[in-house]
């Protein structure tokens, strides 16, 4: 047993169910499940998926796409904007996969196009209210131009139109969700309608929106990814309650400061990253001790916090009781903010029947 | 070529000035130089400074001590709290080099000696001011106990104190800077005063002081990292100028959004982390974005900045000159905010001259 950091644990047992609702929840309404591996980026949590009946996976770079083909994933979606510069290596992923690429504005589709070595399918991407990255559905011009492009490339073929809501995870509540779903959905519906001759995909996919959300109307194509172990900003938005998180980070406390009434763990910046959540009155929060039974982990501590976080060293609050309860040598469960951005950090994971679940280096 | 994703490079030229002027500056002041390792965590970078003369090096983790021990560091000070349970991995450790454990708060001395099999020094570590870890010097009760535990130890021996002014991050300019160093030394001297007949060690060191100031009377330790690359943050404390920076993530476009004045990069949260700072207005950033000039990087453009990172998109607000001079597939640099954590997140560094250095793993 290597007792020399922390180490990242996932509850098997949750992360099954959470893939087979998904499931379900993508038949029940209608779409295709698509889910985004980039979360867990491990080739035996994607079997889990595959035993569930998945077939289709979206990921978030060529290097993900080349771990999960050897994994016999043939039919993937890459939802991060093409570089051109990195031609080859599509070329290479085209040649032995269904693959499609997303596009952009911005994107040299003509210039992709005469450099592919083999036919691959074209996302476009629409912005549908978190500016970030895509077209926004409102410049019908540059949308006309991308798909008049497509229409005239050679390798490249459009399929769709794929969109991001990541504005969802400003949203708290069913309202807030719906809210940003309806608007997201207002905006890019009539773009799938502007090229209906071309029979366009639909492809959306955030976590709150797949997990609350009924009515799909248009869609095509569900691609939620984070699901799959959820964290403590799912649980705030409400897409999920702290019960369902099926990932934390098992931390060895290293130091116990009784002044200050904190304790210092081993499990830092690297480990959880500085995504954070607010108190009520403001107060930045990197994450949740939860009691670790060995088999397992438990809710949440009333009154403490993870407030702080350098490279290797997590300060957490504790009450008086926790404080007295716990000593250097023991170890406490941390549920992340982020589980997408501390599972991207760790080799692999331990489920609680003591396997390895290795992941994409 | 890799043209999948960000890449991380460094100015050997500028590492080893850096190199040398700390060895400089930490003979000036009469100081052993103990450099920590794990900004860079480089078996290549690590022989730089043995070709400056450095003997004797500070890592954060067992594991970065191994790594280390493999490059032939046997003199080195892990300074990061005992973890009890990792007894066995500090036995090899202590065997086979001359190491230095550290005690914090709550570190169960006793139990780590008898289970220990060989003999190792410790620094018992001293709260400065930055309230993260170490005993806090006005405990002259927890001290004492501390160092008469060790003093019956029979593998642990005392070796001194150790404190890490981190608070010196919050500190801007050299009036802030020498304010922080200032009452570091006085909290920190009358420990090692108490205790003069152990004829302890004082082992200090943040990069700001270690940068910045002069006097360091009473210390005989000097134990910086960051500075080895630099970044925004030390900038802006004043640790350094923007152009000593030796650290880029040179990152591809892959979207222009021209309603918004806005490049997307390939660079998120998992290359750059998200430590931020922010600007006059309260503004966060979470990097500046400068020119990638092949061979190297400019000075960052005016009117830019990382304004968004998510896992893997990098948004940047750009000038209208910048904007219209770019496009997706070309790259920029992108220099971090610390360079530290997005140093650990890579599997290493190209050098301006092309050269591969690996880190650890």
């Amino acid at each position: 047993m290597d007792a020399k950091g922390p180490r990242a644990w996932i509850d098997e047992e949750k992360v099954r169910y959470l893939i087979r609702w998904m499931v379900g929840k993508a038949s029940d309404v209608g779409l295709l499940f698509r889910p985004h591996f980039k979360t867990h980026q491990s080739g035996p949590i994607g079997e889990w998926f595959r035993e569930a009946g998945v077939e289709a996976v979206t990921v978030s770079s060529l290097r993900m796409a080349e771990y999960f083909l050897e994994w016999g994933w043939t039919d993937q979606t890459i939802a991060f904007p093409m570089d051109p510069r990195a031609v080859a290596a599509m070329s290479a992923l085209a040649e032995r996969a269904n693959v499609r690429f997303t596009a952009s504005e911005g994107t040299p589709l003509e210039a992709i196009d005469r450099k592919l070595t083999a036919p691959a399918g074209v996302m476009v991407e629409l912005e549908s209210g978190d500016r970030r990255s895509g077209f926004d559905p409102a410049r019908t011009d540059l949308l006309d131009r991308a798909v008049e492009t497509l229409d005239r490339c050679e390798k490249l073929h459009f399929e769709g139109f794929l969109t991001h809501s990541g504005h969802s995870y400003r949203a708290r509540g069913d309202d807030g969700i719906q809210e940003v779903h309806e608007r997201a959905m207002a905006s890019v519906l009539p773009v799938k309608e502007r090229y209906r001759s071309h029979r366009p995909l639909l492809s959306i996919g955030d976590t709150p929106t797949a997990s609350r959300m009924e009515g799909f109307d248009g869609a095509d194509e569900l691609r939620p990814g984070n699901f799959v172990f959820f964290d403590l900003m799912q649980a705030e938005i409400g897409s999920c309650r702290v019960d369902d998180i099926a990932y934390c980070l098992e931390c060895p406390i290293v130091a116990k400061h009784a002044d200050r009434s904190e304790l210092v763990v081993y499990g830092g910046a690297v480990h959880l990253s500085l995504d954070r959540l607010y108190m009520e009155d403001g107060t930045p929060f990197f994450g949740l001790p939860a009691p670790w039974e060995g088999k397992g982990w438990g809710t949440p501590y009333e009154g403490a916090w993870v407030k702080r976080l350098s490279q290797e060293h997590g300060v957490i609050r504790a009450s008086p009781e926790l404080f007295r309860e716990k000593e250097v040598g023991e170890t406490l469960a941390v549920l992340p903010v982020h589980s997408c951005l501390s599972a991207d950090a760790t080799a692999g994971f331990w489920t609680l029947d003591g396997d390895w679940v290795g992941k994409m280096g």
